[in-house]
Parts: structure tokens; sequence; C-alpha cells
């Protein structure tokens, strides 16, 4: 039995999630420039543990020496931007062609299709690690392609077809409401047509 | 030392956020209720943990076997409701003509006026344990008392004027979508005027 007491640069959330620190961090990033920049308001859930055993001397010391690791009946992200609900999980991969669906628990494609049910704005985002590529796809687009196609991953091509690339930047470094002010706005364009 | 091996029955969350297990296991039952009915999405976040040790064998049969308790830097509870960002913090108190704002964190409202301010409907659900009284305190009149009194604690009084008692109910228990309506309804009527 190993023991890491250095749990954080171990990045142990690469082993569960298969979702490198990477993205993760830069995602972070960006929900602090938007919440900083008064943007959005959007931040990522605590990790989902069952605790079971509990030391403390008083309120302000316990330790938690025992915990489980629970498998996420949501996604990782949500939030608000305008006025709308944002959700969203957020995935790297090692693929150069294509994105396991293995990577989505399938409680985590249910709960988007929720969302979107309910008038929630629903994604993925998805890092192509080895091409440093990083994608936006529509929750609505995901069921699209689980609906029609019994593959167990997704191309690259339906991603660059149907999903956006996020360009990019400085600051924010992930800057997806970019790609959903372009949804908004064709939404917007459409309903005005 | 103390070693709790009955985490979820001794309720330690009493002992950190001073809410009783009563109004967050209705409010659970509630949002399961909206869930399994397809009339909302909102999810309890899990309890804000850092993990510092962690011991595994494999991806499956990981124990944390040292975490502490973070301060909450948000509400516990958010999602989706009618299209529109749902936010808000529940909390018990044993008084009966109070209820002592020391119970909700200061960094929790200030998440709150974010949320108001990007157009999310923010609340807090408020029990008066004593008087077995559940009451609805929208976050716009839960900043209006802050800014206007010196007081460290809200007289029901306040409550009965400004809030909406939330009434038993067999099901869904904590009925607080039906508030939301009637908030919603009222908006409607002041445009259409």
């Amino acid at each position: 039995m190993n023991t890491r007491t250095d749990y954080k640069k171990t990045g142990l959330n690469t082993i569960y999630g298969n979702r490198g620190m990477g993205l993760e961090t830069e995602i972070n990033e960006t929900n602090q420039y938007y919440l900083i920049h008064d943007i959005a308001v959007i931040h990522k859930k605590p990790t989902h543990v069952t605790i079971k055993k509990v030391d403390y001397h008083s309120r302000v010391d316990a330790i938690i020496k025992e915990a489980y690791f629970k498998t996420p009946s949501t996604t990782d992200y949500n939030g608000v931007y305008k006025g709308k609900y944002i959700d969203f999980e957020a995935k790297e991969t090692k693929q150069k062609t294509t994105f396991p669906l293995s990577n989505i628990h399938k409680h985590q494609i249910e709960h988007l299709k929720k969302i979107v049910n309910h008038g929630g704005i629903g994604f993925i985002i998805v890092r192509f690690t080895s091409l440093n590529q990083t994608y936006f796809l529509s929750a609505v687009d995901l069921f699209a392609f689980i609906d029609s196609n019994k593959r167990k991953s997704i191309p690259i091509t339906y991603f660059e077809e149907k999903g956006y690339l996020i360009k990019d930047k400085y600051q924010p470094r992930v800057d997806y409401l970019a790609i959903i002010d372009k949804i908004l706005e064709g939404e917007v364009n459409e309903k005005s047509n």
C-alpha cells in the first residue's frame, strides 16, 4: 500500500477522473478571472467524498480519518452567467483522433440531459493534450452523437465540425464564455428572424 | 480525543454549520422529489474538504486517511428551475424570536450578492425549530436587512413581514419552489402592468 502525503502534487484526480490537472487548473483560474472581473459566478464543486470517521478535539481542529471517493452524480462545474444556468464537465485525453466516451459517467450525461431540458446551458470541454487543442461541445451535440452512433468514442472531426475550438489566451486561460456568447447571439438572431 | 465512527448519525454538520440534519434531510428529499418529477435539477454540494493523505491499492479501493473540513466559499445548494439559476443556503436555529446572522458566513453573503447581480435567484431558508416554522427569505431582503441594521440577528418579525412561510407538506417536504413561482408570477405581473 502506498501512502501519498503529497496528494495535491500527485494529482489523484488524474487517477480517478481521467482528468489532467492542467485543464482543471486552467479552468479554475478562468473561473477566478470571471469572478474577479464580475463576468460570471461559476465554481467547481468539491470532490465527492463519503466521510466515515472523524477525530476531533473541538469545532476547529477536526480531522477526517476515514473517507472514500464517490462517483459524482453531477458534473464538476456550474454557476450563473447573464442570468443563465451554466453546467459543464471538463476532460483531457491523450488520444489524438478520438475522445473515449468512457471519460464521462453515464449519470453525468443523464444530468446534462436534465439540465438542457430545464433550460440550462450544458456542455463539455475536451482537451486533446497531444495536439494542445481544447474544444467546447454543447450537450445537445453530445447527445446527438450518442443517439446516432454505436461508437464508444467521438472522433475529433466531430468536435471540429460541431464544436468550437477554444483559443489559448493569456487571460482568461480557457475563455469558454466567449463561445457561449456566440451561441447566445445566434439564439437572438434566430429569434429575431 | 473522541473517535466518531457513526459520523452520519452524530450529524457533525450540526457542529460545523449550525445546521440540524432535520432541515437538510428534508431539503435533500425535496430536491429528490423535484428531480424525479422532472420539476427542477437542484443539488446539495458535497462537503468542502481538503484531502491530505490517501492510501490506495487500486483505483477502486482508495481510502482517504487525512482530510480537513474547509469553510465553504459558496452556498450549499444550487441548480436550475424554469431556466433560472437557483442558489440558496439553509439553516436551522433553536432561537424563538431571532435568527443569528453568525449562522451564515460572510463570504456566503458575498456569494449571494454576486448571484443576484448576475440574474440568479438567491435566497435563504431558515427554520425556527422550536416553533416548527420554516421561512423563505430572498437574498435581496437579506441584504436590505444587513445594510440597514447593526443588529447581529434578524428578528422573526422580519421573516413574517418580508419572507414567506413554507408550509409543511407530505410531498415535497419543503416546497420552496412554490414560493419562487409566486415571486416569478409577481415579476410577470409587474412587467405586464
